[in-house]
């Protein structure tokens, strides 16, 4: 009987495990039955954007954390696919940071043309996924939202690919629950002109404490203030931003800060990171790790130490993203063809992810990271047929990304970069970032 | 070996269901293992207020809709609990519509005497539960929040008490997708001071749109919308409260009703009801029922009909609540206990449930409703020793609170009521409603 595989999640990385296996079929190779379930209508995951928040209309947790007027916080040339430059799917280079529409169109024109989406069944949520010592298969409990019908089948491997940035982690500070304004985590936020004229507050020092402030000052906040731990963001902030120590707890709509001082605030934004969220694995299947480049249990960042049967794309955090989702799903589709061996010993796959934590740790900073992560993914391309780039080019262009926010946070997407894909040159955009309030796709095309 | 029964939930329903079985081992009986498994971190269900929406610090979506500064909507003589009243509770006879910390302080009374919480296992989520037909035994599998922990256990009986008013109902509108203003579900909704000076939207006429509707214009709204579709509340509203037909759509912030007016809004609650959901049952046990009085598919509302060892509490509209999951807990208990028995066929029970639907469809009216939902909490009540109350005499109590919203829709919790577990009356509340911005217990006991 032909193996199966299940893949759990139609975003970028299960998108891009659909696609490692359907290039192997275009080459010839026999490939197993691929089952992928997707809990939402449509793929994409993270850049499928919803307006819903909370609970989706079959009650299931809203997967998307995305916000309106969402531009890439990164190059686009950091991520290009290998197999499917930008200018091969719009016809010609385009400018460094699209907005959201833009990227879906990119994700989505590389799966088109795979053609498979025959292989998702979407709006089935994964409830339970089981392992059965005696028969070395999984069996995966699924509940189909539109037909409203639970059912179960078996497969050989399990993939999973849900994703690590839907779950927010939601810490709760002291006189929350007498707040008078509004309290929303960053998943749940959606449109900045909701705080047009308002005095903001996030907590924390994350990507989307530095991208949700910039939209809502973008779009006419009052002020905005965000709070940091160990140390600022240190950004040449615009007037009204300003960075303050430690939220320490809210009293009517009055914050204090860990300085002592205080500030009156009409919406508190807590920009507190995502957790790893698999409520459908049980104990011996799941992934615990914290948010960092060398995850836990993971040999070679993919396959599960506990049990290789099982893996994993895109659990790591990330500089490097869409390609390195390539990279690992090609690896993983290899492993299941058997075109890799994975060794022997699980204390050999432990020792992988040992050597992984300490040469993670030895790094001192961003500059490292960067280059960490860079030779990862030409670890994993090398031993598969993924084509190859120049990973180090693409740091390079991180690097710059890393200069160009410190020179200007609020203008830093107006640059652009050469693809290490195509060698093409990005244009400039038309319109700086601060001043472009029209974000969709047409717009950005315009150049 | 001693039988098991698994309660999922420690609301008022799954509390009636230990209540019930404690009380009948206080009085000499033998009763089997209970373990309640609850979601929370604390009992009382909808009652335990949290500022939490969305997903919570676990990453589950968070039960409760519960808001802020809500008052009871419906007269406390109509549920209070026949073996337990409020003057047992607070010492002395209080006012009819008492606000949430109140009626969380009463529900957890009783519960406290009767010493249950040790059979309550707190911050347990169940993951999915099983039959397996061969050993006639539940396997349930539950996740153990605070410990990040997944284990199964086997039951005899399970008793799904969990709610029905957890998981909001969210219909889209044309136009949603590009609102500038916020859109929340009532579920989410916290704070009626966020609406303070604004002009709020309400689509639809259930409770929640009444109640959310009189909260914003209590605490300042600017103006309240709210719209229907077959038919307006009717209520005498205060000058800046209007009803529109039919929500059609939205562009930028203005919306258009089905006479074709317009109008600006700056947020929108949908109050557009809840859904029966149970993620953690799978299609051979999980209730599909609208939300109604006769609910689908179980025998005496309590016996799922399809397999009677499954037992619902509380899945029925409600006028009666507490003393309804009382008797409902009482009678579940009885079956597992022996001391009743169910119909020798299922075609038996079936024709108990078709019987109920058409007696609920002959009623005319609200008033036909009240009495035909009395009659059956005496019908339950009857068949077990749960202490005999006057039921007529609370449907009286719902025939004249009906009235006095009628008369004054903001001013109708300023009526009191005769209790007709004690025969006392209740004080007049020493605040009209509409003044009293104070919604503590302290304040409310003030009498």
């Amino acid at each position: 009987m032909k193996k199966r595989v299940a893949v759990i999640g139609a975003g970028p990385s299960g998108l891009a495990q659909l696609r490692a296996f359907q290039s192997a079929a275009a080459k010839g190779a026999e490939i197993p039955e691929i089952v992928c379930f997707e809990k939402q209508a449509n793929w994409g995951g993270l850049w499928n954007y919803s307006w819903r928040t909370g609970l989706d209309q079959y009650g299931e947790p809203v997967h998307g954390s995305m916000y309106r007027y969402l531009w890439s916080n990164g190059p686009k040339e950091g991520l290009e696919f290998a197999d499917y430059s930008f200018e091969e799917h719009f016809g010609k280079q385009i400018a460094s940071y699209p907005p959201r529409a833009v990227l879906f169109d990119y994700i989505e024109g590389r799966v088109k043309k795979a053609g498979v989406r025959p292989w998702i069944r979407f709006e089935n949520v994964v409830r339970l996924v089981e392992w059965d010592a005696a028969t070395q298969k999984f069996t995966v409990t699924v509940q189909d939202l539109a037909k409203d019908h639970c059912y179960s089948e078996v497969f050989d491997n399990v993939i999973v690919a849900s994703g690590h940035f839907s779950t927010p982690n939601v810490p709760e500070f002291q006189g929350f629950d007498r707040f008078n304004g509004r309290i929303v985590h960053a998943h749940d936020f959606r449109d900045a002109r909701e705080f047009a004229g308002k005095d903001v507050l996030l907590v924390g020092t994350s990507y989307s404490a530095e991208d949700i402030g910039s939209q809502c000052w973008k779009y006419g906040a009052k002020s905005v203030t965000n709070t940091y731990r160990s140390a600022p963001m240190g950004f040449k902030w615009p007037e009204n931003w300003e960075e303050k120590p430690n939220m320490q707890k809210v009293d009517g709509n009055i914050v204090t800060f860990g300085d002592g001082s205080t500030k009156k605030i009409d919406a508190i934004i807590l920009c507190t990171g995502y957790k790893h969220h698999f409520p459908f694995l049980p104990d011996d299947l799941r992934l615990k790790t914290a948010n960092r480049l060398a995850t836990a249990d993971l040999y070679k960042g993919v396959a599960f130490v506990h049990n290789p049967a099982l893996f994993y794309i895109g659990m790591q955090d990330q500089w490097f993203t869409f390609n390195m989702f390539d990279a690992q799903a090609w690896w993983a589709r290899d492993v299941i063809l058997g075109r890799i061996a994975l060794p022997q010993s699980k204390d050999e796959m432990i020792a992988d992810v040992t050597d992984r934590v300490a040469r993670e740790d030895a790094g001192a900073d961003a500059h490292d990271a960067i280059q960490y992560q860079g030779d990862y993914v030409k670890e994993l391309i090398a031993e598969t047929d993924y084509p190859s780039f120049d990973v180090d080019g693409a740091c390079e262009i991180f690097f710059q990304w890393k200069d160009h926010k410190k020179e200007d946070v609020m203008g830093f997407r107006n640059n652009s970069y050469r693809s290490v894909i195509t060698g093409t040159m990005a244009p400039r955009h038309h319109t700086p970032w601060k001043d472009a309030l029209d974000d969709t796709m047409e717009s950005y095309l315009e150049n």
